[in-house]
């Protein structure tokens, strides 16, 4: 059996962005969720969204790699170190990972790596370079002639424009904007609504533009909207 | 003869906005739009789109709430109480209002509430309550375990995070943004490109970060673009 | 043989961007990408893409108008001149152009003019004028009655609200936005997230609002993420 036709999928983690996943790949896909798995620490009374879930420590015991696949955890936790650790983890027990790449997202190059997620209405042009274990949320633009970086989290509404790379372990938080050309290092931070114009070390936290609090009541506007 | 069984509406407002609905009820939907209705003031000459026009004082004369359901009106005009009042009076005079989800938005919850209007590529995730009269434009994007209160306008490419909040009779202006796990309290206006950081409590007024123009011609920028 | 009969297409440029749209043709489309025309002083070694590179100043001769449309160059170079003169001086050559419109973009109006590009996810809302030689990216936002000018070339997501003008040969960049029933004159540059909420006069340059690079590294907001 080869690793791809495993379509029964563990996710690990029983956070909230698990039971998206969850919903996505029982809705879109031809993966079954057949359990979760956590840390010990972690562990909920009985089962989750009514199936087992395992402790990470002894994930192969109840789930064994040559029956099922992983996925996740779908978090930018850590700033994506979690879901680095548990990826190199579970390769190194033996586990192969499944990808998903949503119906109605758009993926136009074929340079994608290892375990990656697209959901719907993200844009992934040509030339370009997704790496291992990354993840792209909702209606993300990912431009012609990009690299972007194992590991990295990229939220909704994010765009970056064409010839730009990412690095690794970076997390752009929703509607985080990258102009074209530029370079970003690894580990990066760029939070919502962050709108970069150059090259980024790494490391660098960016957050974008405040908005104005007005010193009155909406119910002034109500007339001028 | 059940509400829901009723496939012939009557749009609240002739303006700008129930000529696009009616367009994509008429593309996209198995709802035929009958008539119009507005306040007598405004009443048009003839009729509206090639369809009757009652003025909303007679409008159950007009159009009877066993034969038609009602839509609209389709703005946040007066801070949604406009339209929440109709709602209101509407139901006080028995009508049903209909529903419209595109089937290009992706509606991954159950929780929706009554009269609810989701147009094309929007996204609302998992475990995500949606009120009564909510109104959400294009392209926006409401993540997994939020709440949106009742008669809230969202315009196009809104992006709410996971885990918020937002009040009854809000306005999120185009682009708006709004992190995870923030509190939005009663008719707050956010508007264009604002991003929502923090918690806001009822009645704010949040403008987007102004853009800067630059004290040169475009001829300046040819080469650099 | 009429013109728009003519599938084969002949894309002017040998950047980046015409890979893109020969991608784009290539699967979304029926028309045929047969070959590409260039300055002179640009011209490759051989073949681009495996097709034919005809210098401009040859084209008649290599693709005869009566055999091909011509498309692009689908970029913003020099704010939009040099693709406003292509497209002028194929006209006088006798050339059509085609247009392409993704069938995951939503145009709600007829109203478009010659040689548009409008890429998947954009929605174009009803009682709206496209001019000529217009190019709409990915997951572009224009509403109801609008105008956009001839030679206008919108990045992605971008958002223009109901109401407003943009004039001729503008270049809005991506997740720019523009408020509802504003003016934008010719030959404006909208860069990347600018956000406008007023009129604009011709040849304006609008920058968008500055991220803030934090003094510290990403290492210290890994628990608050």
């Amino acid at each position: 059996m080869t690793d791809k036709a495993i379509r029964d999928v563990v996710l690990i983690s029983t956070g909230m962005a698990s039971e998206v996943i969850a919903a996505y790949l029982d809705r879109f896909s031809d993966l079954n969720v057949v359990g979760f798995t956590v840390d010990r620490a972690y562990m909920p009374e009985g089962e989750y969204l009514g199936k087992p879930v395992a402790p990470w420590d002894e994930v192969r015991t109840a789930f064994p790699p040559d029956q099922v696949r992983l996925m996740g955890p779908p978090t930018f936790a850590r700033l994506n170190t979690f879901r680095r650790d548990r990826y190199r983890e579970g390769k190194a027990m033996g586990y192969g990972f499944a990808s998903f790449i949503h119906h109605a997202a758009n993926v136009m190059t074929d340079d994608i790596g290892d375990h990656v997620i697209v959901l719907d209405g993200s844009v992934i042009l040509p030339r370009t370079r997704i790496g291992n274990n990354v993840i792209i949320w909702c209606d993300t633009h990912v431009g012609h002639h990009c690299t972007i970086g194992d590991h990295t989290f990229m939220s909704s509404q994010v765009g970056i424009a064409g010839g730009s790379t990412v690095g690794e372990e970076c997390f752009l938080g929703g509607q985080a904007g990258v102009t074209h050309g530029v370079k970003i290092g690894d580990r990066c931070a760029i939070l919502n609504g962050a709108n970069v114009v150059g090259d980024l070390g790494d490391d660098a936290v960016l957050v974008g533009p405040p908005a104005t609090l007005k010193p009155y009541s909406s119910a002034r506007v109500k007339r001028l909207l």
